[in-house]
């Protein structure tokens, strides 16, 4: 089979010079007569390669240098207790709950100290990003948390919440480096890599210095400590080093794309095309209010499940792959990351308007 | 420049077909129209390929049925706090110090209870494997613990330690693999895949079902328990996906080399080449006591730091790569994994022998 559209909400699909650049590489890395499999972690060749990521993600995120980042394993679901355990100096913190990750996040900090749900949008089934201009921020919280990109519900923060001072950290899992960002805005700015970056099996910190303590809460592990890999610049033990190194080639494809501001372009214009056409099709239409649309991450529904499942097997077979719908929500989703290209997008509109000819 | 032979300690070499075989695979994996990397790890293609993968490991060590493969992130530094915050129900564990890693476990250890140093061999830079077969172990211990090949300093358990009943936790991360073992003897084995297996980023953990409880230490994070790794079948989050891939490749290689016996013959039949120059050189000299002698890591020294570091860098020019020792033993080591063919380590030979003639 040829390349197919992958609409997969991570693993997701990568983009394709990429992968021959790492195909091409496999057997001989820039003339060191390995892999990078092979490579120590603790050799020139792999420090060059770790700290050019590095660079590259700093220069692409505008990030300040009072802010470490750090590659950790372990997935973005281990950061749901390696952030309490390191932050909740007073045992205190405030979570947005606008999904399932926001939750599971949620429920994690329970264990830890007192972690108060203060807004929600479980009502309507997360379809919505709650007001949060005005939230009844905890005067002792240690910080106030948010997903903000809902990659099963397909909803974005389109503006922060107004944490009243309080330090903000936010899981950019499914939006990573789709739009600019303000990072002093952050206390501490995560996601797993494996959406909208590279392969799985990391997840990228970007933490403000002064976060990082060794006053963290007893029994936590050296490992679940920033600190460890802060002061170790992420070489503490062995990192996931081919995938730091994946990662560092999507740094260089988006810096030679044009930068955030230009993904941010080519996402809106993307997002548009599927957006218009879910408002003007009879058969299908979006699950989101229209103003919390996610740029990433699309779900669709025709509201009856036999027709959503026979769109799904037609579409797969039609080289439009992963289309199925988080169970929680039924339908369809679409997720359209950087690596997406626009061609793939408007095939999936072109096979939607055709199906809905066909089944009208 | 062409492939070098790779001595490094991990990451380390990999077979050369199971690499070419994976660039091959780059764009397209088996007729998805997608790489490994991109796929979605709840998809049909994944889930063979993991079970695939675990289906061969359980067969390559006669793993019974009783006992638990997961696959799971953090390294094995994770483990050091994952194996006391599920094992110790009497918080008492008793510790077996033999090189930096075990020491390392040991002192993660007292975070969570007593760790009892019930034999060490650091009084001689851990050059040999203390005698075990007759301990202090203790009678509430939890389980005994020991580092069963010690990458740095080069010694090998060749017996397991008489534990008096209680449960075996080893940590094997550089013998995984190097020949066959009595799966039965051990509550939990496990190690790093990035020596003798696969690329960085992913621990294997091979444990009995009766330590997976949800009994685990207050504060335990849902991602450090093993509970929730073994009821997802490794697939509670998203897992290392890649990696798991890679490592199944590996296990594909293993079996049609002829499983573990043979490469327990290969693997003595290479270090005894090294070995016995070692053993006849005037120039150059093994650290370990030789009936500890491990068959995956050979440090040797001149007694002369500048020779040492004069050979280290006209073996690299000669294509011997990462061959400079620990820096706590000094000197070299090589480490002869089981993608390491015999004709490396001749080259290997040949090579120090010229060196000796050279600077007799
Ligand atoms: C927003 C968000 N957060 C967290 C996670 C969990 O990530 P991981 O599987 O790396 O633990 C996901 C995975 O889909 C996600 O979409
Ligand atoms: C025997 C042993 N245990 C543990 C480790 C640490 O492994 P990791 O870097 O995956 O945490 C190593 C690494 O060299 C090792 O050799
Ligand atoms: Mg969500
Ligand atoms: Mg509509
Ligand atoms: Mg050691
Ligand atoms: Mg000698």
């Amino acid at each position: 089979m040829s390349r197919v559209y992958n609409f997969s909400a991570g693993p997701a699909v990568l983009p394709e010079e990429v992968l021959k650049e790492v195909a091409d590489e496999m057997m001989d890395y820039n003339g060191t007569g390995m892999s990078v499999m092979e490579m120590s972690h603790r050799s020139a060749a792999f420090q060059e390669i770790i700290d050019t990521a590095e660079k590259d993600l700093r220069e692409l995120m505008n990030i300040p240098d009072n802010y470490k980042v750090l590659f950790l394993q372990g997935g973005a679901s281990q950061q749901f207790a390696m952030i309490p355990m390191n932050l909740m100096k007073n045992k205190v913190a405030d979570y947005i709950v606008t999904g399932q990750w926001a939750k599971k996040a949620y429920q994690e900090a329970q264990k830890y100290g007192k972690a108060n749900k203060i807004a929600s949008s479980e009502d309507k089934t997360f379809s919505y990003i709650p007001d949060c201009s005005d939230l009844p921020i905890s005067p002792d919280a240690d910080y106030v948390y948010i997903c903000e990109n809902n990659t099963i519900y397909g909803t974005k923060f389109k503006e922060l919440p107004n944490t009243k001072g309080k330090t903000l950290v936010a899981d950019v899992s499914s939006c990573f480096l789709s739009e600019p960002v303000d990072v002093s805005k952050y206390g501490i700015i995560y996601g797993g890599v494996q959406k909208n970056i590279g392969p799985a099996g990391m997840v990228i910190v970007i933490i403000r210095e002064d976060l990082i303590t060794e006053d963290v809460l007893p029994g936590t592990p050296t490992m679940l400590t920033y600190k460890t890999h802060a002061d170790a610049g992420s070489l503490y033990n062995t990192p996931n080093a081919y995938c730091i190194y994946v990662c560092g080639k999507v740094f260089k494809w988006l810096k030679k794309m044009g930068g955030l501001e230009e993904m941010k372009r080519r996402n809106e214009e993307k997002a548009k095309i599927l957006y218009d056409f879910l408002d003007s099709s009879k058969l299908f239409h979006g699950t989101v209010v229209p103003k919390d649309r996610s740029l990433m991450n699309v779900p669709f529904v025709t509201g009856d499940k036999e027709m959503d499942a026979k769109f799904v097997a037609e579409a797969a077979k039609a080289g439009l792959v992963n289309l199925k719908g988080h169970r929680t929500v039924g339908g369809m989703r679409a997720s359209i990351y950087n690596a997406m290209p626009k061609e793939g997008v408007e095939a999936l509109v072109a096979f939607m308007k055709k199906f809905e000819e066909e089944n009208a």
